[in-house]
């Protein structure tokens, strides 16, 4: 028999305390927020933010930029397996890795930003061949400075917070956060605001890679969204054009396929996506608009479970390709002086049918009945 | 009306007790030093040392090479609004970033120095295009060992440290820092002794940028220095020549302009250099020695106040051109096997029209009338 | 007379209570653990796990891979000085460096792993010239997950841990190490699995860089291994091939030699190799597999004491060559889906002379008397 010493049990700390006025606040309408603080490994100094609005809880990682880590509706948790078992603190992640890939080593959220200065595939200086924006850009991986917790006598309850993309002499971009949420609620809702912090004019771009596995991911299973025009990134992806909307089982040495399109949406430009199971009982839905999110991303990355079996839900303010494509393009944001863009999404549970019914039902409306344009190969507007 | 709960009031923790006997003797001479470490965001496990004299404060940063990051006489603080708003953990300074500005995102110290293996520009290898040494080199984001804080009977506070730059098998060249201050003294006093750990022969080079903005900077403020001859780093600071020792208001997209020269100094080689503001009453000046720091920039960065308006006061073993050019130019520091190179540098502020005079006659002797040699346009020798 | 605040005293903290029967059962041996973490500089937040068996302790450090830092036998310290002195926090290490050497940085211990998708020499790729695989690979700047302690009734003590080297969608290997002594063994074993998570087949290699400085190390100490065949990795080790296992007194300016051999084993493939002092009553001795560990490197930098007097014994899963041409030759470990690649290291003491001839007899059993062909130059197949 052995005597064990557990030295990576996770251990939680938090250095801030909980006002009396906002606990009492929080109790008094079923929430609950929680701060911690990892310990080893990897993970070692990551803070996390839980919020339990009741019914419905999920954890951002201020450490990483405010991502989404995981959300949970009772035992269902939505999320993935990724294989790098984070969250890793960013120290970890080798964002300046001359390949440009090292922002692979963190990826394991639900919700992850990309952005700010850049998203998309790294680029390297045509002439030097020295990196020049690294795959996905760098906000995921910046920490969350100023961050607030509040909650209102209506029960609606708000993280505030504040995440840099700061060079001197170069770049000077800030996202301010807001992730709300209130009792009854089976989601949560985001306001980004990118903000040119600089007396001078930039670009920005911003990509939500909003990744679900299993159990809502699985052979089956489909997504649902008002495509207006869809085309395949490349030709693995045109391969693969025909049941862009549906998954397969994990499959070993799945290579990723990745879809662009636009959607449709109602007269304000909101509208919705969503991934449903293949019984049509479990979903999650994800609600933007297209005036600040013209882009939307289908990623399949149906590999073997333990490889990553995932797809991404992408809504974003250009497509993936390298930086300097997509701004001959015209898809990169202008910012003047000071100029604020704004975005708003929000993340919705189905829990049953009927709630799936409805949201499929609102997304048929958006598109009243018109096919999407298919295109059977990559276009030379969209796919660098 | 909103309950909050504020996670990033940056407070602090100190792991060490100051002794019954150090307290004793520093609140017998009116002195005060604090040592606390940030938490959150990118500020996350910096340590601080403040000191205050009784007239005069300042706060070094231990986890940033014992860098300062400002200074305050009552409510007046020296130093500037970077946008960068540090001060920033090293881990999040990506120095090895292949373009070799990365040293740029925790740039916004009063005092930053600059080395010790190389400053300057960053320089990439001729051929293969790889980075060989980075923008101003890697002291300024070495974490400080060995730190003690040390008063004498007579009420002289002292700082000591080591940064190391030690790379097995390529270099070992470590800095043993000393500041001090003392009752009455309005600045302070540093001491680095730049040491050869190896038994084989290398090079250093150092810079001190000494950046200040508002109040002291303002339209009107100008820099006074005994130059004997001076010459603008490229040619836009050319084009700024005739103006090189005065400053504008801030300027939206002002390009930053750079002046190198020498001046002149006193028979032991003691000279200094002044910052006074546009009514001539409150000024920093900088003490030093030329047989030391041959060498000094005048830094105009006169961009909007949200861009970083500042200007650099910048004694140096060398010009902030690539290291290859300062080398061939015989502008860098030899040193033997276990070799030391001592340099002293004083900062002090001047409070009142009489304290600027006075700084300014002395460096008024030290020219003795003559005036500098101005070249219009940039020297092969000094600029590369 | 002074009076100090010492500010890096590397005072310890561990979050981490020992349970009272862990406790118990460890006394009952006469087994101690301490668990730190370091404060301050370079090393700041590094844990490290100290083990000492009643006769002899040694220092692993999770956040360093679970390399060994040093290990003791009473006063007598096996390990060395390296200029580094580390052991230094990864975050210090920048291993994406383009030059492929911020390896380098953090080079300070007595058993330090090489791998797991490379070691050996940094590559480049020849097209672009960007860094491919650093120096040496990443395993010892990842941090340990899941560390656990655990002791037997019988009194042997066992420290588990994972190292994870994981990109998504590229790369996922673990490295799942126990490292073991019990009371009255002069050492200690490690047992490291390198296995593949991914359900794909991907490649890896180990090596063991054990590093031994004075005392053992000095004018007149030889290696003493069985030897099969010898060769020098390039010019400068074949200028000092005759003379390949004795060390000469510290030299400053000596360039290190590197040879690269196969060793005789018996017909379990077990081997040995000796490091013993000029008098023949001190070593230490490295136990292995050739089945596992195919490959044995001898590193010789008989440098002078400040930079690093130091011997390397290696073994390796192939030669330090770029990974490109150890995997054109073979030397690569293939790892089918979820396959594990077992590999058994142990390191002892020999405090006197029976105890060094005892290991030497072994050792001289090994090749029954046959001599190592030994090459006079590099030899094409081994060398890059």
């Amino acid at each position: 028999m052995s005597n064990r010493w557990i030295l990576s049990e996770y251990d939680v700390e938090s250095p801030f305390q909980q006002p009396a006025p906002f606990l009492k606040m929080l109790k008094s309408h079923g929430l609950e927020v929680t701060h911690t603080r990892l310990i080893g490994g990897r993970r070692d100094g990551v803070e996390l933010l839980t919020v339990n609005n009741g019914d419905f809880s999920f954890t951002t990682i201020p450490t990483r930029g405010m991502g989404i880590h995981q959300a949970k509706h009772g035992d269902l948790r939505l999320g993935w397996n990724s294989p790098v078992e984070g969250p890793v603190h960013p120290r970890f992640v080798p964002l300046a890795e001359p390949s440009g890939l090292g922002w692979l080593d963190g990826m394991d959220e639900l919700i992850v930003r990309c952005g700010l200065e850049s998203n998309g595939a790294p680029e390297h200086d045509s002439e030097t061949g020295r990196l020049k924006y690294p795959l996905h850009g760098r906000i995921a991986n910046q920490p969350t400075e100023d961050v607030v917790v509040e909650v209102s006598e209506e029960g609606e309850l708000c993280i505030r917070g504040e995440v840099r993309e700061t060079r001197f002499l170069c770049y000077n971009v800030a996202m301010e956060t807001e992730i709300r949420t209130q009792p009854g609620e089976k989601g949560f809702r985001i306001r980004d605001r990118i903000t040119n912090r600089s007396a001078q004019s930039t670009t920005a771009q911003m990509l939500y890679h909003i990744n679900l596995g299993a159990p809502i991911l699985g052979k089956g299973a489909s997504v649902v969204c008002p495509a207006v025009e869809i085309c395949p990134r490349n030709d693995c992806a045109a391969s693969g054009i025909v049941d862009w909307s549906t998954y397969s089982e994990p499959k070993v040495g799945f290579e990723e396929q990745v879809f662009f399109m636009q959607l449709a949406a109602d007269n304000k430009g909101d509208t919705c996506a969503l991934l449903k199971n293949s019984e049509g009982d479990k979903g999650v839905s994800v609600h933007f608009n297209i005036k600040q999110l013209p882009y939307f991303i289908v990623w399949k990355n149906t590999a073997a479970e333990q490889d990553g079996y995932v797809t991404g839900l992408e809504p974003a303010t250009n497509f993936p390709n390298p930086h300097s494509f997509e701004k001959e393009k015209g898809r990169v944001i202008n910012l003047g002086p000071e100029a604020v863009y704004e975005i708003d999404l929000a993340l919705q549970f189905h829990p049953d049918a009927a709630s799936v019914k409805e949201v499929e039902t609102k997304i048929a409306n958006l598109t009243a009945g018109r096919e999407a344009k298919l295109h059977r190969i990559p276009q030379a507007d969209w796919c660098s």
